[in-house]
């Protein structure tokens, strides 16, 4: 599902990473596109479909290029998908990019998936070189469509 | 990987169980053939192969002949996998067999799985329908060897 | 789909095999189970699930308990599935196991799919140990499925 | 396998179309890019991978952006796959966008194959909107790389 994306900059909202010395904020990638991974750890079509894809985007682009970042951003099960039970998750699936952990808020939803609208996990958010939202997918999406995406996104002029 | 079995009964050591009301023992499956699938939430190839495996052949097989049983066996990332996070797992991924938490020890390798001695997770044991250990498969083994294997047991007979 | 099979013993119908030197008769395998991939050269179904899983069986079972034999029967375009091409079609798929043509008749359906009343490709036929066709699917069946019936049949005396 | 693309345009050399009307040259297709699915009907790596991935291309982009073609580009077994075999084949995998077959010559290696210098099959080659060819994969690819220059050669001027 691709969705009509807001035309301003946002920034994602994280306090915690892993995989990441320091803080890593959107604007800290301008110049490069930006391809985040929404997911939960206890989401099943996050860990069969979600974190493959990301997976496969890094792979297929130059890092130069294309940023791919993870946000952990739970929703449900609260308690079950603790910072510490991801930093274990992370491991033993191997993500080795850099994964944030949203900001928590008192109404449960937390705050990047509430200030980019996301409606569920997986999600993935495409952010052009200036890190202007472009693309916004819940569920699944092929490849195809993914790789066809971001090409689009880096033929852009870079300014 | 299929090893040589002890030839006599052993009970598993479980206190708590999920999709079962009271205590389940293996002693009380006597006169059905026992599938009893090994595993730790966090585990990858649990998660693509062993729990998916297990849910096969609860669909192939009556459940008057065989019963399909899950062991939480947690070895690593004990604070990662509590049984809280295990019942989120458990619903997340729609597991609907009875799943048991293997007790833990003082050592770190819980009591079935040293009982038992599993090499790791997944493992998969297929037991007779005197509850006596028959086969013990240490990771991936295919649909076709398994469903020989459960038959086999199947056609013994029952005293 | 597995249907009622008739009790009594019947031979196949072909003259011309690939892979085997001579004829090859059913009854030459007595003592044996065999598996009989019915199938056609230019069948996607034949050729993504049913002879993947004849080889699986191959690969499952001891060529001393159970022979894997391949039925090349042909209902439709007839013109683009002769013999020579099949010679290819085994050659670049690697299919090593013997596989019979299906003796054409006048009517277009070949005799032995007309005597074992074959609906179309793929179609798994098992026969016990002494040639009796104790199983029949037509499309597909699940590996865990078909390695259980093959068990069975294999438990069952040979007199 | 990419290779160093020839920066002239030449034309394929096609007598005979199916799932078209009438000839249709590479030349015709100016404006679009172009992904040419060379195949044979008995390889297993067209019928796997290069011949679903041309189906997943037609889907993902607009038919007035780019134009899937296929070539049959028979250099073995040519008896059995001959036009009419091939025309048996289109219709059971349900392909329907326009296959040529590529012209036969007297060396055995088709004549586009040869202009091409085609190394083998599944090839996949890229076009673009002048009818260049800037991309030859030889063997598997990904998705998502091929959405990616399918997409690069889209964004550059149409002129």
């Amino acid at each position: 599902m691709n969705e009509a994306a807001p035309q301003e900059f946002q920034e994602w909202s994280v306090d915690q990473w892993f995989n990441h010395e320091g803080q890593l904020r959107l604007a800290d990638l301008r110049g490069r596109v930006v391809a985040l991974e929404a997911f939960q750890m206890l989401c099943p079509g996050c860990v069969t479909h979600g974190l493959p894809q990301a997976q496969r985007i890094l792979e297929t682009f130059s890092k130069d290029e294309v940023a791919v970042v993870g946000l952990h951003t739970v929703f449900e099960h609260h308690d079950a998908m603790q910072p510490h039970s991801l930093k274990a998750f992370l491991y033993e699936y191997r993500i080795r990019f850099p994964v944030g952990v949203d900001r928590p808020s008192e109404k449960g939803i937390p705050e990047t998936m509430e200030r980019f609208k996301l409606r569920g996990t997986p999600s993935l958010l495409l952010f052009d070189r200036q890190g202007i939202l472009k693309a916004h997918h819940f569920g699944a999406v092929s490849d195809m469509q993914i790789g066809a995406e971001i090409s689009k996104l880096l033929s852009e002029e870079n300014d």
